[in-house]
This record gives structure tokens, sequence and C-alpha cells, in this order.
């Protein structure tokens, strides 16, 4: 069933990539975007990212078969309960937010009984980067999509979504929310608690000493840059499982520090050989 | 004073490019290389890495000017004090160790009285790859490359060492060498850990995982691809400033696990900024 209207709210990064990936690919019949800040509305407009820009939620979901809800997490419920009374019969809501087991929770409340569906996605496709302006046709391209239907999600409606991120090239990866949050606590949300820590604690010596650094504290630290409130949200949403990623790492960085500092060479060897073999398997 | 002979001994990553940068910018007459193991060597000269390929130490460094030692940390002093009966009167001995204050007194000390110099130096331009061939002629545009002198290095040698590091294309930071190693606990070692230590313990939960992963997870674990040999050797030496910096930082992260813990959004989101400032300040 080819899109007649895509309609996206919100668009940051991913959003913008939806939008001219979809184009790309011609996804869509037409494309409706809607901007929180007028100012985002004038410049997505002047920039022609869609076909139409809406001046609320609303108005931009009208007739529109497939929704997606590129907003920050914290954003995204409110903003399906807020559209859910002006949704077609039929009409299909998903989202790119970073942790899954809430909202796909509460979105599937939010258009229980109103003839649409909601069904969460996460396309693994983040940059220290925000903003629409970034975003680019290929960002999805070859990377994972999480899509996370509860007990509850209509099979026709995950059908539809799935097919929606694999045909802007994703690889999408089905899992149910919990699964997804235990996931991506560890290969997402721990990897940039431990670079902002890293940053953090750098950072209180003596900064200048940053601007000697190579390529591995660049790389190391490059997801340190992105911004706070965002990931604030995402930790609040993902606390429990990110606690639990954090406690495990805790106890690898001491066994490493009690092997250095008993002089326990083979030890510390193995904690790097583990590291390393790891790290080689990541393609 | 122009070099008329280079002596490259090891090369690996950095010795691979050092010759190639040395020829790519006329920065010696003539180029001779030793490399430990045989198959190694014939590889080397095939390649014509070098002008000539020596069977031994010894021999690599009869009428060099200047000689570069680009083995292992733990392969440095042992090579200096190998070499030393056979140095030209005037000889300048420099190397790229990881680690420079051990290396720094016991080279110097290996040619004292010999009318040969040893200046120690540590260009920043390592890689998770290692040897020669991936060496490149551009690997020094740009970085940093410390020359640490101790008390006693003779005034005209650091001049030498320091004008050739630059010639390399290195921006040249002269630091004493213990300053050296509390820098680079923090700026280098310290991310290697921080990454093998975040591998590690991804290694013990599904492995599978890590093929979900976005840029982020890649970047954050790039290094932790590096021989945990070579590191073992690193770590070795700078075993006590490294443990200085681990300890600082299990201090910020435990104070951002308990901030997340205790559900202190507002200290979670001012960790998160101390290091997205510390990180959009890094150029």
């Amino acid at each position: 069933m080819p899109i007649e209207q895509l309609t996206i709210l919100a668009p940051g990064l991913i959003g913008g990539s939806v939008a001219r990936s979809a184009r790309a690919r011609g996804a869509a019949g037409r494309i409706v975007i809607w901007a929180r800040r007028l100012e985002t509305r004038r410049a997505v407009a002047e920039a022609k990212l869609g076909d139409a820009t809406a001046e609320t939620p609303e108005e931009a979901v009208q007739g529109a078969d497939f929704v997606v809800i590129a907003a920050p997490v914290d954003a995204i419920v409110p903003l399906t309960r807020q559209i859910a009374p002006h949704l077609k019969p039929g009409a299909i809501v998903t989202d790119v937010g970073s942790v899954k087991a809430e909202i796909t929770r509460e979105g599937h409340a939010a258009l229980a009984g109103k003839g649409a569906h909601f069904v969460g996605a996460h396309p693994m496709a983040g940059s220290e980067k925000t903003g629409w302006e970034y975003g680019n046709s290929g960002l999805f391209t070859g990377r994972t999509c999480f899509v996370t239907p509860g007990k509850q999600t209509d099979k026709k409606a995950l059908k539809a979504v799935a097919g929606f991120w694999s045909g802007l090239g994703a690889n999408v990866v089905t899992v149910d929310p919990e699964a997804h949050d235990r996931i991506v606590a560890h290969i997402s949300h721990l990897p940039q608690v431990v670079a902002s820590a890293l940053c953090a604690f750098l950072s209180t010596r003596d900064p200048g000493w940053r601007d000697f650094g190579g390529a591995g504290l660049r790389d190391t630290t490059r997801i340190a840059a992105s911004d706070p409130y965002l990931w604030r949200t995402i930790l609040e949403q993902n606390r429990t499982e990110v606690l639990k990623a954090l406690g495990g790492l805790r106890a690898e960085l001491e066994g490493f520090e009690s092997a250095l500092q008993r002089c326990d060479w083979p030890a510390v060897t193995k904690h790097l050989e583990r590291g390393s073999i790891y790290r080689r398997g990541l393609h």
C-alpha cells in the first residue's frame, strides 16, 4: 500500500533525513511538515523540505496515511495524544525515539479505539549534530532501525512501519520494547554516558591538554558533544536499564584498576584482549 | 644542519610513516632501516621503504647522524644501549615511545659520555592499526609531537630533534618527561582504558548486539581494537599516572551514577553539560 501523504512532526536531524530520504526514494506522494518553532517552519518551507508546511500538528496530520513523530522522547506521547482525534481511519503513526517501552505503551493507548495505529521505531542513526538542516537522504542506509511492536500492535500496521524504514534503506530489526531498551542501554546510552563522563573529568584537569590529543581522544569523546537536554530525557526514560549497564561497566573498570594497582600484568593484558576481540568483531 | 643519514629502527605504523614522510619532504640524504624480523626486513627492502636495509641495529646506525627508534616502549632503552657503542660522535637518537620519564632518563644514561645524544619524543599519531605498511607520509601533519628533554639534555640536540619533527609537519610541544606522562595518562591512556573496558564489559553481554550499534558505539570504541601487548607495556611504564587518572574518572562516573540513581535530573544534566562543553572546545 503506497503512502499518499507522509506527515513529519518536529523534524530535527532524523526528521529532516526522513523527509529527504523519502523524497529521494519516492516513498510518499506528498510530504507535509510541522515544526514547533515559527522560524523553523519558515526555514523548512523555504528549503522545500516537504511539499507543504502546516501551522499546527492537528492540521499537519489531516489526511495523512503515515505520520512520523521525530520529536525528542519526552514530546512523542503528548504529540500522539494531541493528533489522535485528527487522524484519518487506518492512519499509521511511528516515531524515532531512543527509548521504547513507555512510548510504545502510551502511544498505543493514545490511539486505541480511534481506528489509527501506533508502532514505535528507533533508527540508530544519531549524531552529535542536531537540527533538520544536517539531515541527509542517506542517513539510514545500512543502519539498524528497531521496530518495537507491543502485544496489541496491529499486524498490518507493523508490516507497514517495517516496510517504511526498510524502504529508506535501513536494516529493520523487530524486537519487543523492553528488549530494545535493554539493548540500547548497552550499545548507545552507556557509550554516551562514558564519553560524557570522560570529558567531564578531563574538564576538571588542564583543559588546554585536549589540544594535544590525537584521533583516539577525538573519536572516543565525539558523542560527548551531543545535546545534554535530549540525553537527559533519554536517560530519564531508560534510567533502570542504564543503571544496570553502568553497574556492569563500573565492575569492569574496578577489575581493571585493581589489576593495574597490584601490577598483575597478565590480568591487565587479559582485560585489553577481551576488549580488543570484541571491537575487532564490530564490522 | 641537514641530516645525511637517517636510520629508523624497528618500524611499525609510526616508523613506516617517518620513513615515508622524511622521503616525501627530503628530510634526509639517505634512509637506512633495520627491522627485528627477517621477513619484515625483506618486505621493507622490497617496498623500498628506505634506501638500504641493515641486518642488525649496530650495522644500521653506522654513519648515521640521526636515529629514530620506533620500537614498542619496552624495547627502546635496550636498543639504545645496544647501538650506543656504534654511534658516530655527535649522532642524535630520538624515539616515538608513548611514555617518557623512564625512557628519557635511561636513554640519556645509555649514551652519556659517548659523544652521542638522546632526546625523547612522542608523536600523537597512533592508530588501532599496527605495522609499517599502514604508514603514510601525512601521518604527522598538524599532529602534536611531544619532545621531552631531561635536565641534562644537550641544547643543540634538542633543537635538532624538535626541527626534525616539525620538518615532518608536526606541531612540536616541548615539556619535561614527567609532565608529558601526566598529560598522556589523561588524553591518551585513559581513553584507551575506557574504550577497552567498555568493550570488555559489552563482550560479557550478548555480543550480537554490537551489530545494531551506530556511529556512536563505533567511534567510542575504535581504539579498543589496538594491540593489547603494546598497551600493556605502555601501562606498565605509566602505571602511577594512569591510576591517578582512572581514580578521577571513577569518581566522575560514581557521581553520575549516583545522580541517576536518585533521579537528580539537574545534576544529571550538569554532568552531560560539562562533558559537552569540554568536547565542543576540542577542535
